[in-house]
């Protein structure tokens, strides 16, 4: 935190600051300049809230200089982390050389139809199958999930198929439940500040796919990790699906600058959901093969038989041979998949 | 919901949206215009997905038309929903003439922080208490609250001074503690679309204050609020707490836009949150006062009798002093306090 | 500017951060921390891009310090800036205990259109007529003003009301034009970075009220009024306008919160305008009341006889009646009008 | 235009809004539906606005159906159009296979600067070089261009090198100077509404390249366009250059939804300019490369020789080698470039 005092503040008035940092705790730092004094403040353990100075006579600016987490972030932990599942000889390797591919239907709707988008995605390359149990849905009225029932048949697309499964929990007592079947926990954009739900995740044994809230600035976000993080679970994935931005050609924007961002800011594998971030089947190709031209650790797609008529983000859904078309488009870019 | 065709449509195109619409138990109602034919969906339950008919041949674009929400609409109950509190002879009607004021702490610390503070904001005119005994924080390091010892000192509050208390729930089982000992039972901006936390507080027999998210549009934000309404609790409080936008002169942005639409579409009364839209104190009493100006229903004010020392949000809190003179300048502007 | 070193930072890393700093003719001041060094940069004139090292070696973040802005800041003039008008023996003062009012329609459409409107607004209490001769269109197809005819009409209204005169100039060589007629220069939201203008504007011997970029941050708008005070001219008045959320249920978002923040850091008058920033009639009087409530100088607002008829944001405007409501409704809120 | 009546709207209220919808020469056509009735408005030239309705007794809501734009539109054109440069021998189509890339400073400081540059980005594969003569500045203390020099030397880096040139003209003044020697005509961010220089670079005989605002919606980005295309000139390039979101980790966020809806919206030739977007050095080949991925027509790049050096936006600027790097990386996903 860094204090910028006014061009005439008085010894009186900076003095008044140095007491209410020294009274804190922390250590003052005048830092005399051409035109005006700036106060470090040192000692400080975590963020320290500028408002606490702003309003004290002869302040004329705050200026936040720490950023609020460390385990999440590469300072502490310079190499890339890497997660793997296993399932027998069956191994993968998120943040490794290869890009992996989650897909699957935003809802696991019956035993058939998940048997059947798991084949097909499987085939056209996915490693992992996505699907929803236990849905947030924005209506009181829609359909909220299969539950329990969609948890059993995520465990026979697990074994029937091999593919390995990440699906959603939606509060703290259902990631019980969760965490028995899957291999990955999800946790979704609007539980992103949920601090019961993501110590519960903290302490789970399975790695966590933590969505960014699309309101969610990186410090935000990487805090949220850092929830989990702090009760000893370091397998976190960042997953990006897009924020709310004031334009309205399409359901959230893609924060592309982001991908960057977090590279830089954190060791932990970085996932892009293009589904969420288009909210409509035209654009999800094309955000995906942007995302995966930056280097993306993982993609998370939307996939349905029959779009058309699924229970839950149907719209958002690409085809079967949709997502085949697509890995056909990555592998051509030279991307490993 | 309404599809615009291209000018150049195929009837193929055509016949094809309209036995899309079929499928799905709709009515389809062709309109022809001069320069295109566009198709309206009648007898939907609940809204569409515009994605569902984007990318059909033909689609020039998709427009919603219905509203979401229906228990929360003004068109479903025209006059204004009043919420009443009452403990003896005491009784407080949120929704009628007077201006209600909610204050007190950010957390709750100690019982003699709660009544001091108390004391003192009953003195300058609020009506309510308010005080967290659950804190949600976004940081893992930070002071979580008191918990229940800090539901203790509330209804200690709440019997000495005969203010009637507010206090958010973070989660569904917090809520059964919570219910309680409050008066209303708050829900904070993280957890506006918490869907289980919203149904166990429509299964409340408390009123619920809900925080709007600082992402959600005003369809969304209804749309919590119809979550609670359809469990059976019709005492919600519609609370405005700012915005998240491209600025950066303020920790968020008050939407006092919102406060004009949210009459017009809902008969819930409306709360205004200047401490959290504001961030920083200097900017508390005017956003107060512009609220007030526009005429909602009651304000929801943080008052700490030592903001420089409290365990949180002390920055955002007013002096119980400064609180005084917000009351006295709202009587200078005629309003009912 | 101050940049954060990683706690792994070598000297060399240091010091060629030092290098790049002296090489650039400002003075570096390294500042020893408990876990990493940071460096203040002093001597420079204007502000730095942090991203001249946010790519060094070693560099952790670097972050901005200096406000951009000289000549409008409070700190380089403590006391308010009044701006007078007068014309004989009438007089106004914007910037003193009075809330002056501008009102009157988009675009001047006719003589008679324009007189019967500044006859009313006159009668309810405005002191100044706002009208557009020269219209900026977001369509090639809509109405583009009268022009020079329309300056015309507003010197008779001038004339024959003796209210005075604001109105748009939409480029540098309209200006020229503008500036002969009017009281004060308008310079619109889309022009707020047309540099060209706003020095032209600074050359102008009349005082300039200038629209924030619907986009602009305060910094960017302060720096767009330093533009015009760079070239001589002191009378700037900054206009609030909304700016752009991305919210849906209204044009624009009036940023309340701006105004404490202008009002703390410049002493120019501040004026806000509640037609632009809610786009729809309905929400126009709450936006009035919210601005002047929080002590603004003026308020602009758009005014029509026939709104639905009108050539340009008839829909925003409010009947002749409704902004005299607006007036009293502002006295009952003991405000000087 | 779509106007939703309330359930319980009577006759009267139906006829009133039917009424005012003839008035202004248009047709009303009522669409009875299960719950309400619903009334579109045919024969309107232009879009009309909503809040012309909006307050009539009765009225629900009113829905925009139409868009604004014509000529830009693929519906109009549904082929895409393409760009032709020649000079001589020397070729080169923008808006066909291959992915043209535009690289060079900010500004041009001198005509060895600019010459080494050109050089290095026509070697690494570049066919359009970019330089700034006439540069608008966000602070009036900075450099503001060489101006008519700048020209000269942009002249003979064209002679010398055989790059085309792409310069920006920053009002209609300047752009009689420009339109001489640039073989496509910039139009900034800023001047995205300036309807006068919109106006007159549609009367020009060369191309022009049309920055988005970084505040604008794709309706308006896209009617900007119309208002050059308005005037004749069908050459016109839309440029994506980031838009203004709540996010701090860049100087803007690129909106990579923008580039499927523009393909699909309109036929005009897109192009992308990840240097604005990023605002930071270590972003721009990741965003470059995902702009590539999505299939855009080109990339305008910053390339400085002297970054750290540079008179305007250096920090942003890649190092020679970084954009050959980048061509490199962009071949090996198999673009032609």
């Amino acid at each position: 935190m860094l204090i910028v005092m006014k061009q005439d503040a008085s010894d009186k008035e900076l003095n008044a600051v140095i007491s209410r940092i020294e009274e804190n705790g922390w250590q003052a730092k005048p830092i005399p300049g051409g035109e005006r004094t700036a106060i470090g403040i040192l000692r400080n353990k975590g963020p320290i809230d500028p408002a606490l100075f702003i309003d004290m006579p002869g302040v004329r600016d705050v200026i936040p200089v720490s950023k609020p987490y460390k385990l999440v972030s590469r300072e502490m932990k310079p190499d890339n982390t890497t997660i793997e599942l296993s399932q027998g000889d069956n191994k993968v390797v998120i943040g490794g050389e290869q890009l992996i591919l989650m897909a699957g239907p935003c809802a696991v709707e019956s035993e058939n139809q998940a048997l059947e988008i798991a084949y097909a995605v499987k085939e056209a390359g996915a490693k992992i199958f996505r699907g929803g149990a236990f849905k947030p849905r924005s209506s009181p009225y829609s359909f909220q999930g299969l539950g329990e029932k969609g948890l059993e048949i995520l465990a026979k697309v697990r074994e029937e198929t091999g593919l390995f499964i990440v699906t959603e929990a939606t509060d703290h007592e259902v990631l019980e439940l969760v965490e028995e079947v899957t291999d990955i926990i999800q946790l979704g954009t609007r539980n992103m500040q949920n601090y019961r739900l993501l110590r519960r995740a903290g302490q789970a044994k399975k790695p966590v796919l933590l969505k960014r809230g699309m309101w969610a600035t990186m410090d935000e976000f990487l805090m949220a990790a850092e929830y989990i993080m702090s009760e000893g679970n370091n397998q976190v994935l960042l997953c990006e699906r897009g924020i709310r931005t004031f334009t309205r050609h399409s359901r959230n924007t893609l924060d592309i600058n982001a991908i960057p961002y977090m590279r830089r800011e954190s060791h932990l594998p970085i996932v892009v959901d293009p589904s969420h971030a288009a909210g409509r089947r035209d654009q999800v190709i094309p955000l995906a093969k942007a995302a995966a031209a930056t280097g993306v650790d993982a993609l998370i797609v939307e996939v349905h038989n029959q779009p058309e008529k699924a229970l839950s983000d149907g719209p958002q859904s690409l085809y079967p041979e949709q997502f085949k078309k697509l890995v056909d488009e990555l592998r051509q870019m030279n991307i490993s998949v």
